[in-house]
């Protein structure tokens, strides 16, 4: 049993300024929950409805009903499992090794797909610009299937942030230098910038290089989506 | 003015069914139709809302009203034009070059994504298992981004173009070779599968080789999505 008030405050999770408000998050799916729990996340309540085998054996586990399930799941179609989370303080940026730096990315699959990138390529650390989309929005936890467990995530000023960078600063430009004729450092930060707009030109003038992944098409070609040429610069990084 | 069975014919193109029943289909935005207008495309007739700039100086372009516009868009928010195409014939494959298959690629958005992806990496050809999504499905249009202009695109049977194919044949596998370490021939094929099954067993018999790009992530990372995925295998066939 919850009582009404409970479930308000699930549903006003949706919503960044009650996440922030209440410093937790929903996120959705067994699998998904099952990986915050084997994480550092802490759990404040999982929901379930009964259909659904227990994943806790926890008195923070409750049975709710299916019709109470569509009042706090953001999909059309709810899966059975939601659970709430308490949204993390980042840990400190390690610069041992590369990092990932987002300059107002706005499209919450992107910035699903780039965690999960991150993820995939063991990437630690994901610097993100203030207005760059929640990492908590239910969209974007949507795409990163669970990846959000293994990626740390902190959102900053990215002037002050790169200011105090001393590795290099490889800013992803249309007009770049192309990538692989560079020497990839072996610790560095990679920038990202905004789907429509690119790097902003604060964040250009902290970048000591700038890269480009060649296009073999004609020049009428659209540039490449932003997730997938972070998907390449991370592959050219890692593979040496 | 256009009557209510033109109306009623470009609204069934949203179907496969009618699509391949008139051999015509209907893509939406300005700069995608005129890409198609600047391409081997041909042209059944272009609808605009009288807002929108002239896009032609014909009789085939015709203006409608704001609310015919919303009977024959696919899109909550119709941007005023309609362009309405010939489904072309296939030109042959040339092996002279890389070659991309897909077996069985079920989602619109990743059909869109890896049809942008071969135009900007100048892969001109596009073999597509029958049970692939169809790339005149206007989910799939609305991803490439007006890439259809550039790429040729087949549906066919892949046992039987496999066979008949000379070059190496590069299966993209979880557990396949690391692409890395595979010196990769100046032209070949790239097979990718489906979302959920990856390459079919049928498929997979015809493969000469087996790729597959290495996780730095922990074991229990999600598999990378498969248009990221060809993306990065496409930069690395033309990375060289």
């Amino acid at each position: 049993m919850v009582v009404k008030s409970e479930l308000k405050l699930i549903k006003s999770l949706q919503q960044k300024k009650y996440r922030n408000e209440h410093g937790l998050f929903v996120i959705e799916g067994k699998k998904a929950v099952e990986e915050l729990l084997n994480s550092n996340f802490k759990v404040f309540r999982i929901y379930l409805t009964k259909d659904v085998a227990p994943i806790m054996d926890d008195k923070n586990e409750v049975v709710i009903f299916p019709k109470e399930m569509d009042q706090i799941s953001s999909l059309k179609n709810p899966n059975g499992v939601v659970g709430v989370f308490y949204i993390p303080k980042p840990d400190t940026v390690d610069f041992k090794d590369w990092i990932v730096v987002l300059d107002d990315i706005q499209d919450p699959g992107n910035m699903g797909t780039i965690i999960r990138l991150c993820d995939w390529f063991g990437i630690r650390h994901l610097v993100c610009s203030k207005n760059t989309v929640d990492c908590y929005n239910p969209k974007v936890l949507q795409a990163t299937m669970g990846s959000i467990a293994r990626v740390n995530i902190e959102y900053t000023e990215l002037e002050h942030f790169l200011s105090s960078a001393n590795g290099p600063v490889y800013g992803s430009f249309m007009s770049g230098d192309t990538v692989y004729e560079k020497e990839l450092s072996r610790e560095g930060i990679l920038v990202m910038g905004n789907e429509g707009k690119g790097i902003s030109d604060r964040v250009k003038a902290l970048c000591t290089n700038t890269i480009s992944i060649p296009r073999h098409g004609t020049s009428t070609t659209e540039s490449l989506n932003v997730a997938t040429a972070t998907a390449i610069l991370l592959n050219e990084v890692r593979r040496g």
